[in-house]
Formats: C-alpha cells, structure tokens, sequence
C-alpha cells in the first residue's frame, strides 16, 4: 500500500485532545484537561437560538463563504470599542470554524517549506502542528517562567534567521495563563517591522484576565496592522466551545489568501452557531461578568489547592485564561505522570510535554471546570501523591 | 513584505462561492447557482433540536474529536442497512464538518508534492483545489459526455503513471448530475488494486437519484475496503447544508492519520449540528422521500426549460444529484457567460471551467431551488439569449 503524506506522518494528534479520548474509557474521571467551560449556554442565547431557530427560514442554510454580513458588522463595532481600531467588516473579517479554523487558515496561506516560524513556549500545541502540518519549521523560544511567562527578547533576537516569516503569540496564553504587557507586545511589534515577519495572534481568552489585570492586542498597534492576523473565538467568552465559531482579521491582501483554504476546507462557519454568536455579541453582557468572576474564584481555588501540593507543584500564578501550568518537583517524563494521574487517580490533565520541549516537566491544568470538580481532583491528586510517596518512601 | 505560500497562490477562491459573494451586490438575482435545497429543516428535527437545546447539557460544549459516540453508531447502522457493510463505528467512523471537510483532511493525509491524483473531469471544484492545496498534481481525466458521462476507462488507464497515487470519484455527480453504473465501479475498483491506488469518494448525494436509478458505493465491495476512504454528507439529504456535518468511512490506519487532520484544523464537528444530524438519522425518512419526489419534479422542469433552449444548450439528462452540465452551443467562455447571465439577466450560474478544463463551454444548473424559481430564471434566460440574438444578429 502507498504511504501517507510526509506532513502528516510529521504531526500528531493534539493531546489535549487524545486525553479525552483515552479518558472516555475510565469510568468515573475527573477532567482538569480540555479546557472546558462548566457553564451552559447563556439562558437568553438560548432563547434567541430557538426563537431563531422557528422564525429565520435561512439558518438551515449555508451562509456566504466569509460569513453572515451582519455577524462581521457586529465584530468589527466590538472591535472598535475594545480595541480601538476600525476594521472593514467587509474585507478585513472572516466568520471561522473557532478560533482554530482561522489559525489554521492563516498558517497554511503563510507558511511553506523552509519558513521557521517563532513559537513561544510553553505554546499552545495545535499552533506548533499546524506549522509542521505546513511544513514549516516552528523554533522554540521559552518564556521565561520565573517572570510568570514573559517573553525573552534576547532569546527571541538571536533565534531570528533570514527563513524566520512568522511570529506566533498566544495572549492570554494557552497553557501558562500569562498575559502579555504592554511594553512587551510593543517589542514584538518592534521587532516583526525590523525584521519583516507577520504576526498571528491567538487571542481566545482575551475577554478573561485576572485581579483586574488589561489586555492589550496587538490590533490597537496601527504599526503592525498590514502584518498583523488575529484570531478569535466566541467558544470561551459565551460558553460556545460546541458551535466552532470564531473570527480572523487581517489586511484584505491577506484575507483574500486565508479565504481560499476556509473555502476548500470548510465552505462556511456553520449558520446556526453564527446567529448564536451575533445573539452573543448583542446581548447586555451580564453573564460575561459572571463567568469572569466564577473563573476568578476557580483561579484563586486551584492556587490555593496547589499551595496545598508544594512538595509536588510549583507554579506561576495565572493572570488570564482558565490554565495554570505547574512544574513537577519529581523526575517524571509529563506524559507518564498524566497517565499515571489518568489510571490511578482519575483524573485527566495534559502532559506539559504538547506544548513544546520546555513543556517538559509540567502538566497543564484547567480550571474552567466547577468548583466541586477542582476540589475532587485535587482530594484525589492528594490521595494519589500520599500513597505514591509511601510507595516510594519519598 | 514576505510572500504568501507557493500552495495558497496555486489554488483559486472556488467560482461556486465566488458567484454568490458576486451576486450578493446585484439586486434581485434568481438562483441556479450554489447547490442550495429550497426546504426548511424538517419539522420534526427541529423540534428535536429546540428540546435538546433545553435539555442537553453539554449541547453547547465540544464533543470527542472524532465526534459523537452515538452519532457515530448510527451511522455505522445505516451504512450496514444500506450499503452492506459493516463498519466499526468507533474506529473507522469521524464526524466531520460537512463532506468538504472529510475530503480536506483526507486528501491532505495521502497527497504530498510529486504525487498525481485522477480526477473525472467535470470534478467537482474543490477536489481539484484540495489536490492542490497538497501540492498534488491533478490529472484530469474526462468523461465521456455522449454516454451520460460515463468513465473513459482507456483514458484513465493511460493517465496513471507511478506517481498516481488515489483516484477521486464523485458520485452522483456534482456538476453533472451523472451516475456510475455498478460496473463502472467494479473497474475502478479493479484498477485501483491493479495500481496499488487509494480511491477517495465524495458520496454527498448517495441518497438522490432519478427515475428509480440506483446508487451503488465502492463501500459495498469488500476488495476495495483497505485502500477506500468514502466521505458523506448530512447536508443535502436533511436540508442541513448550514450545519456543517458529514462523516468520512475509512480503515483505521487511514482514520489514524486523518484525525491529526481533523484535530488541528477543526477540535471536532458542531456539537448542535451533530444531534441535528442524529435526530435527522433516527426519525421516520418520510421527508428525505418528499424531498426527492421534490427534485425529481424539478430536474424534469430544468429538462423542459433547457428543451426550448435548444439553440443555446444540449445537455445529458441527469440521474441524480441536482445539478446539470449543459454545453453551450455558443463560442463563449463560461466564465463571461456567467458573469453576463448574472449583470444581464439577473441569474446566478457557475461557469463550467470551475470543475476542470473539459469543463468549458459549460454552465452548472442547480435545480435545487424552487420551481417558481427555476421558471423565473429561465424566463430570465429566454428573455436574454432573445434580446443577445437580434442585438448580434444571430
């Protein structure tokens, strides 16, 4: 039989993803892996999907290939009032598949073989695949973690080549919940123009931070506009991970590119999840307040859990996203310790290992999850570090 | 500023989702274009739906990568019931988004540079811009329209080389409308061992054929199952083209590497459209029964329109799909055709040239819309080509 193509024998499945997976044969887990919000979906989202779902005759239908005009026209008014800048709802805006889909079209228009591509890592481990699944090379730059995950700009210059095309910034991060400052997002942008690179941001998690800490995207930076695609997700905002529904936005050079491959591997975002994502956008945003608040309670619940686990765990406080990735005070390979948390205690977590080499020797934990489901993970994480310690005579 | 990738400059913005963007800025269009069923959700899926939207809780929420376990199940009970086959579910079964997104991710798990894939032109457009998308070669390959498009089996033989590396095989036949008969398949089959070749099949309209013609898949010869993968599609047989499900049918080592695909591009299909399409499979299939007898009536009244069309279209009858090729008998590229239909006359076509060269001097007519509007487009049509033939004399 004939082989498989190279770049895809050169990825492999996220596992973030085959955790899951793995997982949905033991009964009875725990999960601090995927990042899943516990909420359900906003009562008044709700009401006006079903209302929709009886009155709108179309929303059966494929929308246009770029997306519902009314959709991008409500992204592009969010846009201006959070981040200040105005874009064509027209031209600059494309309705994707999740925050994924865009990054995965962008990736593939920019990226080919020879292209080194800047990851920061610990980095979330779909955007190291997607650049091997475009056979580009993703070079590793760690953050530094006792900063609490800032980048190192010293690290970051010197990894700079003449095939470096790209820079990939994940803000608020996916694992480490680090959030960017401003004054270093202002250095990258420095450096993209010194250097020519574009920039693709991922800023899924850019509605939640922490103890009243700012977000800053790179959007609002007018210098970096013509080399700048930013990704975003309604997934964790509205609690609408299931309805694969997010933006990109780019120049409309750009955009004309990524919008081939989201035509040839998609058609369109699906109709009915961009009408709840506009019934998100253009509802009174209570319940986003609300589930900042709850995510800050569970921030707070699972520091306070891992200060509980000091022998084990040392980490950085996170200050946005619903991850915290802590360090592993035994010489375990990441991977083994998930799987032995996995079978022994019942509870899903990620290998930090996915998310690049510096990964290696953490875990990443979500706390999207309820605050009783923390609280069991971590009585069971106790119990299983107990007896593994009794085990070893540690 | 750097380039764009030499795979995003190779492939086109599909000329089937170009036309409407185009159309969207002309008043008052009537629509043979985007293959677009006229029918509303059924009744009782939607139904279904708003109960699960209240009922399910982790309706909102992602799902296994590889999709629903249940979904997947029935799935697996339909191909048994009607094509013969028994497929396990959970290894050989992924819910995709759409069969467009099957196909994407399969095509871009075989297909590297240096490898050539048989297309039967006229190919529906996106399989020729996937190929690409992998840096494959496409190798067209046409039928043979006098037959009612039937395989030109010296041709293909001829075309394979040692770089073939699959054969695509789109049946019904989005554009054409033609269907392959068993022994036609037989031989693909044959020669696709004979050549160590996969064979990838889009089967979106399996389930739409005219005049009691039946529809066979390559799923039900068992010589084929370890080099077929077979992409489906809920959209066109439930009115669900906006939900954006289908599923791909492979054998576990292929599903292995198309889950990679699958993950890193999309996590997983629509939560939402993946009970929409479980509800669909598991209600009484009255409604896919009207909407056939529905199509049937309509493909005779295209035949009829286009039969007064005599001196600008000949056209085989289709089988099934609901789409048809005709030839236009005027020295005319396809593309002008269109655009002139579309500013003349005020109708929506796509230009036959999208689907491979053989394709020119073709137009593609969906038939999927209502019958008061395919009147209304050919009345439009008539009224054009009379005023086209005194201003040119003809």
């Amino acid at each position: 039989m004939k082989d498989f193509s190279k770049r895809v024998k050169d990825i492999e499945v996220s596992l973030i993803r085959y955790m899951p997976v793995l997982a949905s044969k033991v009964p009875d887990t725990v999960s601090l892996g995927q990042g899943l919000p516990s909420f359900e979906l906003p009562e008044e989202i709700k009401e006006k999907l079903i209302e929709a779902l009886r009155t709108i005759k179309d929303i059966n239908k494929y929308s246009l290939e770029p997306g519902l005009p009314i959709l991008k026209e409500e992204v592009a008014k969010y846009l201006e009032k959070t981040k200040n800048v105005k874009i064509n709802p027209e031209k600059e805006i494309c309705i994707t598949k999740g925050a994924i889909g865009g990054l995965f079209c962008t990736i593939s228009s920019l990226i080919e073989k020879g292209d080194e591509v800047i990851l920061l890592t610990p980095a979330y481990e779909p955007h190291i695949e997607q650049v091997k699944f475009a056979e580009g090379k993703p070079i590793f730059v760690p953050l530094i973690e006792k900063l609490g995950w800032r980048p190192n700009f010293d690290a970051i210059d010197s990894s700079i080549t003449k095939k470096t095309k790209a820079i990939i910034i994940c803000d608020p991060s996916n694992p480490t919940g680090g959030v960017f400052e401003k004054e270093d997002l202002k250095k990258i942008a420095d450096l993209a123009n010194k250097f020519d690179l574009f920039i693709i941001t991922d800023e899924t998690y850019d509605f939640l931070t922490y103890d009243e800490k700012e977000h800053f995207s790179l959007l609002s930076f007018p210098e970096v506009r013509d080399r700048l695609i930013a990704c975003f997700s309604f997934s964790k905002k509205y609690a609408m991970t299931g309805f694969r529904v997010g933006y990109v936005v780019s120049p409309e050079n750009i955009m004309n590119q990524i919008l081939k491959v989201h035509d040839e591997s998609t058609i369109c975002a699906p109709t009915i999840s961009q009408y709840a994502a506009l019934f998100a956008l253009t509802s009174p945003q209570n319940f986003v307040q609300k589930f900042k608040e709850e995510f800050q309670k569970r921030r707070d619940l699972i520091c306070q859990r891992l200060d509980q686990l000091k022998d084990l765990f040392e980490y950085q406080k996170s200050k946005g996203a619903y991850y915290i990735f802590p360090k592993l005070k035994l010489p375990i390979k990441s991977k083994d310790f998930s799987l032995k948390l996995l079978y022994k205690a019942k509870v899903i977590t990620i290998p930090g290992i996915a998310f690049g080499p510096s990964g290696e020797g953490h875990i990443r934990l979500s706390f999207a999850g309820k605050e009783k489901d923390i609280n069991e993970a971590f009585n069971r994480i106790e119990e299983f570090w107990i007896n593994l310690k009794k085990t070893f005579k540690l």
